[in-house]
């Protein structure tokens, strides 16, 4: 007989058939003559009632019943009587997989801290919350890939480990097979990394975009999905050592184009989960964020204004609004003025655009100004900026200036160069934190909380 | 007027209509009258002919137009009268976005060395081969997490960087913020890795298994799918510092369930290329390796012979043929011998199980003989191992056995214990590496062609 996973034996309309149903034991309770198990198998957050007439079962047995222990049950697969179930199953037979010593095992029935949860973050996914929040990021992942595939985009793989720290986006990992007890030196006793594994010193990229760039200048538009890093000893919750990012790019996109691309996929995202994801959605509403689902609704139906910076920040300026950091022409926003625009003057998602060029990277198209780039960020309700992007600057001797004006080592960065000099096309991209868009669409509050094993400042367990 | 991209156009039935058409020039050639462009936007191996009066164009525009240049056609799609396309673009406008001196541009008209090529690796993906591979390279990536979210299997990120070496499946890269030039010590003289990033030393990871079973034993069936480093400083063909591997993984399978599992997905992703990705594959069987088509068929059309360990040895034992290495029983066979029972004695696919406890790793299910344990690795034609994977020990008192026995450090490995310490689950797993699958499914020979920025010893480029 196939065993059914619980989501499918749920949605079953066949009813008064043999089952035969495997997973874990949520919860236990009954009286002296029948017991009812709370079955969860992780497909979905919604357990399976098994009902257990006492009589045809040893003590031994059901005393081994116990919270988190993983059994196997043939039954009959009938209507429910009780109320907040469809069907449940009629024990016929139990098999005892593994037992969990209510003694040791740290996953009682009582609701645990998220706190608590991230010490043990190695059995956190058996919990309802961490089941919902994981079955969530499976749904996104996927759907960011079926959104690429469908529109004729090429998964592309940008290399994790770099010689180049180009971007300059953040503070990098080093990664290396020399002893560092006792590493080889050169003569004038510096460390010689002709002796490391790759003949020099290299880290752990910040981003794929530059690589990524290649792959839009070939194959015409390209997305990353992958691990990225950044070594700075930030304890927040909004950040991690490794996290993952997707970055699109794509050859004969302008701003513009870029700009529609990423409303249409942030909305694509929302719609699946939407769809897809609705009991687990629920849960989260239910347990963590009463007002996810309206959230995630009004992203999804309303259309996200574009405004250029400029206006942006006058529109702060006389707000009124006293805001902790300034907001003068020529400053970063702070998520604080971001929120401002888009939940008390718009009341709707932000595109900004044409940022000054001072805070912004080398590689954005310079506008006709002289001062602004053509940048992008989406920021959303909550949580802030949650894209962030541009035209890139598609002229040779232009990129060179600026890369001269702000220091860089041009002679590293001779590959990506290279594409505006040979066969250099308009193209586009942006940057979405996998972890952030998480944040929003299930409701927690902590980006450790969001991801199966945080890597954060003195944490890398498991 | 919307842009359609080649691919499109190409399958497009709408002729006599105005068309803009952006992409990369591969060739030039025509006569006084008239010039034909083959232009390609790197979505298909095909470029479209753009036909150009030259008496309607400036002699400087159509002298920029050489192989390399990035232009933009404005002009109508007709029914071509030559052979060898449907349709072609009779340009009436067209700008130049990107030259591409012929005296330096890399990427002349010739054929070029694979060797050349890996080179300059950044600039390959604008060739007919590496665009045909990073296309079916998109196109398995995608199957893959298809296949799995079809059924029931949610995508789980393991960390990469990781303070434990337990699998000890290779060679690690260390991951460190410490100045390696004047790295603080303890009072012994050792590095104080206290004062490290993470606090303690950290690598990067060998293999996701260990904590995607833990995401098996919560939410029932997952699979990774990311990046993996090995440090062996291997210089071969079929090696990468970096690759990327997928890692199935799921409670209540069994050996047999698990073999069923990859023989469907193996399939799976054949047939899906051989669907999906035609064009390319002919291509590739053109120019690389005239029995790529046939052989994936094969695969394809073939039950997977599956038969025991011991009975393979046996076989390679009579077989009367000489081997470089030996096949006695307890050996890990070697390439040879795989492929002499995959292509020479049962000329099928062959699953092999129940190896010798010895050559495989602690984590496998042990067989009652006490010898041999529930591992299985798939053999294909031509590649040899394509999948390595097993049934997982679930009983804690022999996990805990073999990992004494050989001499591991129990301790690093306690949250890994703890799974079949609390809630312990029959369950299963396999490993596939997704640039050994590349070389098979494209005909490529070497690893570092099916990956678009390779590390391997030496090298770190771009």
């Amino acid at each position: 007989m196939k065993t059914l996973r619980i989501v499918e034996l749920i949605k079953s309309d066949a009813v008064d058939c043999d089952v035969t149903v495997k997973g874990w034991v949520r919860t236990k309770r009954g009286n002296k003559n029948v017991a009812f198990i709370a079955l969860n198998d992780g497909s979905c957050v919604a357990s399976i009632q098994v009902v257990v007439e006492l009589a045809k079962f040893d003590d031994e047995t059901m005393r081994q019943i116990a919270t988190g222990a993983c059994i196997r049950v043939d039954g009959r697969l009938v209507k429910s009587p009780g109320e907040g179930q469809g069907v449940e199953v009629q024990a016929s037979s139990i098999e005892i997989y593994g037992t969990a010593d209510p003694a040791t095992y740290p996953l009682q029935k009582k609701g645990h801290s998220l706190e608590f949860l991230r010490d043990i973050a190695y059995l956190r996914p058996r919990t309802n919350t961490f089941g919902a929040v994981l079955r969530i990021r499976h749904a996104m992942a996927f759907a960011i890939h079926k959104f690429f595939n469908d529109r004729g985009f090429y998964y592309w793989n940008s290399p994790l480990i770099t010689a180049s720290d180009c971007e300059g986006a953040g503070a990098m990992f080093q990664v290396t097979t020399l002893d560092l007890n006792n590493p080889p030196r050169t003569e004038d006793g510096r460390i010689d990394y002709s002796q490391d594994f790759f003949g020099k010193p290299c880290n752990l990229t910040v981003s794929g975009q530059l690589e990524g760039e290649l792959g839009a200048l070939s194959l015409g538009r390209i997305y990353t999905f992958g691990p990225t890093f950044r070594a700075e000893n930030s304890n927040t919750p909004r950040h991690l050592s490794e996290f993952w990012m997707i970055e699109p790019e794509m050859a004969f996109y302008e701003l513009e184009d870029n700009m529609e691309l990423a409303e249409e996929f942030l909305k694509y995202l929302i719609g699946y989960a939407l769809e897809n994801c609705r009991e687990d959605l629920e849960f989260m509403c239910k347990m963590w964020d009463k007002e996810l689902i309206e959230r995630l609704e009004f992203v999804l139906h309303n259309d996200f204004k574009r405004l250029d910076y400029t206006e942006g920040i006058e529109i702060l300026k006389v707000s009124g609004r006293k805001f902790e950091f300034p907001c003068d022409w020529g400053c970063d926003l702070q998520s604080e003025h971001e929120r401002y625009l888009v939940e008390e003057h718009f009341k709707r998602p932000v595109i900004l655009v044409n940022y000054p060029k001072e805070i912004k990277a080398f590689y954005m198209k310079q506008n006709d100004d002289g001062r602004t780039v053509r940048a992008m960020d989406v920021l959303f309700p909550k949580i802030g900026e949650i894209i962030g992007g541009s035209e890139r600057e598609a002229d040779y001797g232009k990129l060179c200036a600026r890369i001269k004006e702000l220091n860089m080592n041009e002679r590293e960065l001779w590959w990506y160069l290279d594409t505006r000099r040979w066969g250099s096309a308009p193209h586009s991209g942006f940057g979405l934190g996998f972890e952030r868009l998480l944040l929003f669409v299930t409701g927690m509050g902590n980006i450790r909380d969001v991801i199966p094993f945080p890597r954060t400042p003195q944490h890398a367990e498991f």
